[in-house]
């Protein structure tokens, strides 16, 4: 029996913003656990020959993204403010997060950053905006988080956690994998947690 | 107060299957009306310099669209089997709807083409198999029917439906507009109903 979900979100990711908010409350629903595991897209993407957001490559599919994220967030109820740069580069942000995996406060920072990714319309690649957030998230030491962060290991877990995402068939962001099923998009958040219970 | 939506849909697209089963049972539990919009998406994939399925050319994504496809299906109480070939050509099809667009059996034709396509893997591109169907369907003079899609009239028509969707924003299937309000996939069905609902 799955009880445990893995949650694969790129900080530049809009639809990652929407699932990062809801996931925790439809687990918790569900008697479920949560990991949460940060990944970058660009090595993926890149990949697949894109050097930008397919959202900026394609400018029909990104002007109707930015207006279904209005509607997705009104119908959820949470904030949405379209950022005045897209994407942003969360790669600190992410290098902190898998620092601070198995930490108490890692949901709200994680949340933090969305929150000021794509509310706020804040730079999340500068340091002292992600210190800022380390403490708004309640991390007793935003310092040393911020500074594990940056550590060569933490890197090189970063680039392995890269490689993990496209062995097990990630493709995009939010993810959803319960075991080996992978669900694929803020769109399927209940058919993967369904899944998990069902398993 | 809007009381008509437009269902565009691609005869090779796989989550358009889903949503023409779908929509009508959808807008009949909101009191609105579906308009059948038959389109193609290959000049609009050819523009953004695709010149096959995107399933086919990043082959992960198109990995965890079959399986997406097998769960979607069995969680709406669909039948569906992967075809051994995809895309199939949906031109001629397209056309036999576009010329019927306004008949009475043109839902149990399209119906009837998803059907084809995605659970009984039958070749939608072969005139007799397009003639069968739209027997099946209930159309009173199939021969008629599939001479009138073989019209230069016709023709000229679905290119120029193809140039409306484009200019309205569209770049995948299906697609629900209701006014010029885009929603897109099938997983945008409720929420382009209720819209037309509210609007």
């Amino acid at each position: 029996m799955a009880e445990v979900v893995e949650f694969w979100f790129e900080y530049a990711s809009t639809y990652s913003h929407i699932a990062a908010h809801r996931i925790e409350g439809l687990a918790a629903q569900r008697g479920l656990s949560v990991l949460w595991r940060p990944f970058m897209l660009a090595p993926i993407f890149n990949a697949q020959g894109w050097r930008d957001s397919p959202f900026n490559i394609y400018p029909a599919k990104g002007a109707n993204m930015w207006r279904d994220m209005e509607r997705e967030c009104a119908r959820f109820g949470l904030a949405f403010r379209r950022p005045s740069r897209f994407p942003r580069n969360g790669l600190s942000a992410a290098r902190i997060t898998l620092a601070a995996e198995d930490e108490a406060w890692t949901p709200a920072f994680v949340k933090a950053v969305y929150q000021a990714n794509f509310v706020h319309d804040q730079e999340i690649g500068e340091p002292e905006v992600l210190r800022a957030l380390l403490a708004q998230a309640g991390c007793p030491a935003p310092e040393a988080a911020f500074e594990a962060g940056e550590q060569e290991e933490i890197k090189q877990r970063l680039r392995a956690r890269g490689e993990e995402a496209a062995a097990r068939g990630l493709y995009g962001a939010p993810s959803v994998l319960v075991g080996e099923e992978l669900f694929w998009g803020a769109d399927r958040l209940e058919q993967a947690l369904d899944w998990a219970c069902a398993g």
